[in-house]
Order: structure tokens, then sequence, then C-alpha cells
């Protein structure tokens, strides 16, 4: 294969750094690829970083050392993410969107895989930092955020189940009681499927009362997995007293006024 | 902002190209990005384009006319994904995946989300030619490997639910029998998540005797919505005669010889 130029290389270092998200590439990799010198190498991850940061397109990090080299994060600048959270919070005001008995239609939004990827990226900006080893969610409506928080810090999805299935083997269930269901529920982990000492991002679509995050917490304990970062979609305003403290929502869910056809519902603050 | 040297420019594409599968860029979206001349970027574009193809990283492909522009698909090279299906059998067939009953342990890799961006892509590439407008899957294992697939093809993600909430508005919901369960089950789908018309194609992690693709394909025809392939993850071997004809599985799954520690799973044929 004959040489590549600058703008060459750039383009394939930055089609793989960016859709493997978290994962480390060694400069030896890509040397391996293009047949030339570290030190040019160095120069177009350069270019990349600088041309990505400038735009709001994301993070190119350089970890050092002999197990050293670059890995990218799909972080977006600031203003951005409000302004997409802001256009989501519209979509979802709108009258279309109750559903008889003041309920909000929100399936279609939470499986679009960009809406997904693009809310799953302010999560990891937000918790990255944290250093989560793994995100953990509870099937059903967790999972699609989840993956795409997963996806976004390249660290593996675990799921709790509704049921235990017999391909899971061992599992550890608990029972608990959630506010919006106002029914006990059950979930169950697979004991291989946390390490003791990990770190949990809990992540989920909804939150009302907070018995989920905090069935979920409490699972956390039972594998001796500390949580470092709790984030959902969407919090209800009221109770505001939730059973878990630290958590992020992207948006708050006030009053769905079916007769008026009107949904208060808004961006968080911290964004 | 001063002006971008070609290598900046290229790197910026890449990226924007790269973690939007399937969207639609104009030609004017990244005039305005970059402020330079149109030909200036049909040039940045070819660059992409040639170096994604020469190390299969993906397709760029243009679209011409007044809604003209370029999209990208993450497809990668025959021989490389037939490499990844391989070792991803290779590690499903390890002794200590066998859980008592005979049964695999799955749910880590088939969580992991550099597993499920691969597998997407490559259920991506083998359907992109039927030009589905959505993808359809049936909670709840079925929904990762879905929503990545829905990435890879920039479509939304339509799941049928086993129990339907009241969220959803009005739902269609069948009865069917799953030869895995052997049991009645029941699935949802809301009123307002498909156009009559519309391409689906349904995806979903295991199939047995292929009552579920079967369940699924009859909810298709109930939105007069048409089915333009159907793939799973995994496909045992028997009973070789599926309940649906048409479907693509990445691997075959035979005997658990749960004695000898032993699983006979391989590639399928068309990859």
């Amino acid at each position: 294969m004959e040489k590549l130029k600058r703008s060459e290389r750039v383009a394939a270092i930055t089609r793989a750094l960016s859709c493997e998200p978290g994962r480390l590439f060694t400069l030896r990799e890509f040397v391996e690829w293009f047949g030339c010198a570290k030190s040019t190498l160095s120069e177009d991850i350069t270019t990349v970083r600088t041309v990505l940061a400038q735009y709001g397109l994301g993070v190119v990090e350089s970890v050092n050392g002999a197990a050293g080299g670059v890995r990218f994060y799909p972080f977006n600048d600031d203003a951005s993410d409000l302004k997409f959270v802001q256009s989501v919070s519209k979509d979802l005001a709108g009258p279309e969107r109750i559903v008889p008995g003041g309920f909000l239609y929100t399936v279609d939004l939470f499986s679009d895989p960009r809406v997904l990827t693009r809310m799953g990226e302010i999560f990891a900006k937000r918790f990255y930092r944290q250093q989560p080893d793994v995100v953990v969610t509870v099937e059903s409506m967790g999972v699609p955020i989840s993956l795409m928080v997963a996806k976004a810090l390249g660290k593996p999805l675990v799921t709790a189940r509704r049921d235990n299935r017999i391909s899971e083997g061992s599992v550890v269930t608990i029972n608990y009681v959630s506010a919006s269901s106002k029914r006990v529920q059950t979930m169950s982990l697979p004991r291989r499927s946390l390490a003791v000492g990990q770190r949990a991002l809990i992540i989920d679509d909804f939150m009302k009362g907070g018995g989920t995050a905090k069935a979920l917490a409490s699972m956390m304990q039972e594998f001796d997995v500390q949580v470092c970062g709790t984030g959902v979609i969407v919090a209800t305003q009221e109770p505001r007293l939730k059973r878990v403290q630290d958590y992020a929502a992207l948006m708050l869910l006030g009053a769905v006024d079916e007769e008026a056809g009107f949904t208060d519902i808004r961006p968080a603050e911290w964004l």
C-alpha cells in the first residue's frame, strides 16, 4: 500500500477513534496501519484533537506510559447539549403526546438511535470523571439509554431482569416497592455479572419516587459494588423528596394538563 | 475562526459522518462550518471516502440532486466481519459458559457495546439494500442488538412489549406460541408506532422454532408494514424447519455438551 497523506491518515484515525469511544488505541496500532513514524502520527493525532476540540465534537485523551495511547470520548460542548435537551423537551411538551389518562407518549423519541446517542453522550460527559467500570440498569425501558451511555463510555452494560432466566445461572434477587406502580417488584442479576470493588453508574429512563434507583443501589451493595452516579432521562418534580439523593435528570416533568393539552417539562438546571 | 487545513476539515467531517451513520449531511452544512468553497469540500469528501474504503472502515455514499449530500455507513470488509464472528463463536464455545441445565451464558457478550456495535454493523450491511424504514424487535433480549442495527442504519427502533403500558396509548396485541417456552405469549405495539407502507427489518437475539419472528411478521401485517428482512444473533440448528423461511443468523448453535464442556457453535455460512 502506498504511503498516505496526512489528511488520509487523519480520516482513518478519526473514524477508528470515533466509532469506538473509550477504547485505548496505542500509537503502535496506528504505526502498523500506516507504516509511518511515531512522530508523524503524534502530529496527526494533535490535528484530530485540536479540530475536534475547536468544533465541540469530542475529546481526544492521551494516556502516557508503556500501556499508553489515545482514546476518544464523544462529548459535545455544553451549549449544544443544552440546546439539544431543550429541543427534546419542546417536542415532549406538545399536545399530541398526551395519552388519555394524562400520560406522555415518549417511546418513539426514547427509541430513536440519534436521540439516544446524544442523550447517552450527555450522561457520559456528566459521569466519566466518576470513573464507572460498568453501567447498570433494569429492563426494559432503561435498556436503550443505558446501552448508549455504556457505548459512549466504552464500558459494559449490566441489566437486572424482571424475571430470571435459566440461562443466566445463579442470580441475586431482590424485592422492592416502586412508587410509580405501587406494587412489589422483583429484579434479578446474575452472580457473575459484576466483580467486587467495581464502580457502577446507574441509568434509567424515568424516576418518580426513586424506588427503582434505590433498589438498584441495594443490589449493588449485594455485589460489593460502589454506585458512582445515577442518571435518568426524566424525573418528576413531585415528590420532591426521592428515595435517592444524588441523581442527574436531563429533564424535569411537572403537570400534564390533559384538558389544555399542555405538559410542563423542561431541561434540568445543571445543563 | 481562521481557515482550516485539509487535514483539519477531514477530521471534523469524518467525526460528524461516523458518529451519525445513515444521516444525510448536505455539502452546504459543511460549507457553513468551514467557510470554504464547495469544490474544496468535494475534494475533502473524496479523501474521506477513498481512505475509508481502502482500509475497510466504511462506506461514504453520495446522494445527488437538490436534496443531495453524503452519508456514512459503518460497514467493515467481509473478511474482518467473518473474523469477528469467529472470535465471538469461539468465546461462546468455552466450557465456562455452560450453565447447569445445558444453557449458554451469553448475556455479558450480548450486552457489551463493542460486540453489539459490530454485530449491528454486520446486520446493517446485510440488509441495507432492502431499504428498511424501521427496525422492529420484541423486548427484552432483542432490544440491545436491534438498537445497534438501527443506529448503524440511522433508522428508528420499534419495540413490541410483553405487557402494554398505559403511556403507549392504543395498542395492537397478538398472542402466539413460542417454541422455546412452549407457552402462549403476548406482544403489543402502539398504534402510532408504524405507518402504513413502511418496510420493517425484524431483529432478535435468538431463534429456535421461529415463533417469535413469525409473530412479529404477523404484527407487521396488522400495520400494513412489509417485512424486508429478519436477522438473529444465534439460531439453533434444530429444528431445521423454522416457522419463518428467510432469515439471517450470525451463528448456528448445535449441541451443548454439558459433560464434555463443549458447545457446537459456529458462524453462519453466508458470512
